[in-house]
């Protein structure tokens, strides 16, 4: 059995790597490891969506049109709890100018076999309320 | 064992009482929920506070301080996995003015015995920039 270490390394790692194809405008890196049942929240939307059809339909309409020049994932932190893990993380990206966007996100992964999937997304924004 | 929907009902249920509380300026209500580990997100905060310690004594500046004069709970949805339970909603509350402010919502619990515990909180506000 994975150690809760590696466990940790290892969806610090699937983040990781969903967040530099998201980089390059490249929203599969998280359809890819998304489950069907994946439900989402971003600042953007009106409510919570759910599957990772309607994912599918609200990333294709923005492919190609992100650029994270850099970023940084901020203290990130992995609960497990059985076959799940709970990751949470602070966020900062710039894309180009100066000042960048902060985030919080929570992501829940689920563990089907050796694979973790996410099924839970939520980004926001950091105290937005001072911009 | 319960089932599925007994747990949805359970967590749905825990998660309004503490509103309840809430409403009324008691945060008590999400503490004595909240494991020791419990790590918390909301928009008016730098980053991701960790720990029960720290969110009470986040928790007590405002004790009193807020008034919910009315609220919904907006098509709740909880993802099992084992013990844990990932409770996701959209919610709108009123303080006595008539725009409500609309919140995303994740809770995720763990099972403990026959109690759940919340063990990640994430509060952001429903598409801030058409506040």
């Amino acid at each position: 059995m994975a150690s809760d270490d590696d466990i940790a390394a290892t969806i610090i790692a699937l983040e990781r790597a969903a967040l530099d194809r998201w980089g390059r405008g490249d929203p599969s890196g998280f359809l890819e490891i998304s489950a069907p049942d994946v439900v989402y929240f971003d600042p953007f939307l009106e409510r919570r969506l759910d599957g990772l059809a309607a994912l599918a339909t609200y990333y294709d309409a923005i492919r190609g049109k992100i650029r994270i020049a850099r970023d940084e994932i901020l203290n990130p932190k992995v609960q497990r709890i059985g076959d799940a893990a709970v990751l949470t993380f602070n966020y900062v990206s710039y894309g180009g100018t100066d000042d960048g966007l902060r985030w919080n996100c929570t992501e829940v992964y689920r563990r089907e076999g050796e694979r973790w999937w996410i099924v839970q997304t939520h980004w926001s924004f950091t105290n937005p309320k001072k911009g």
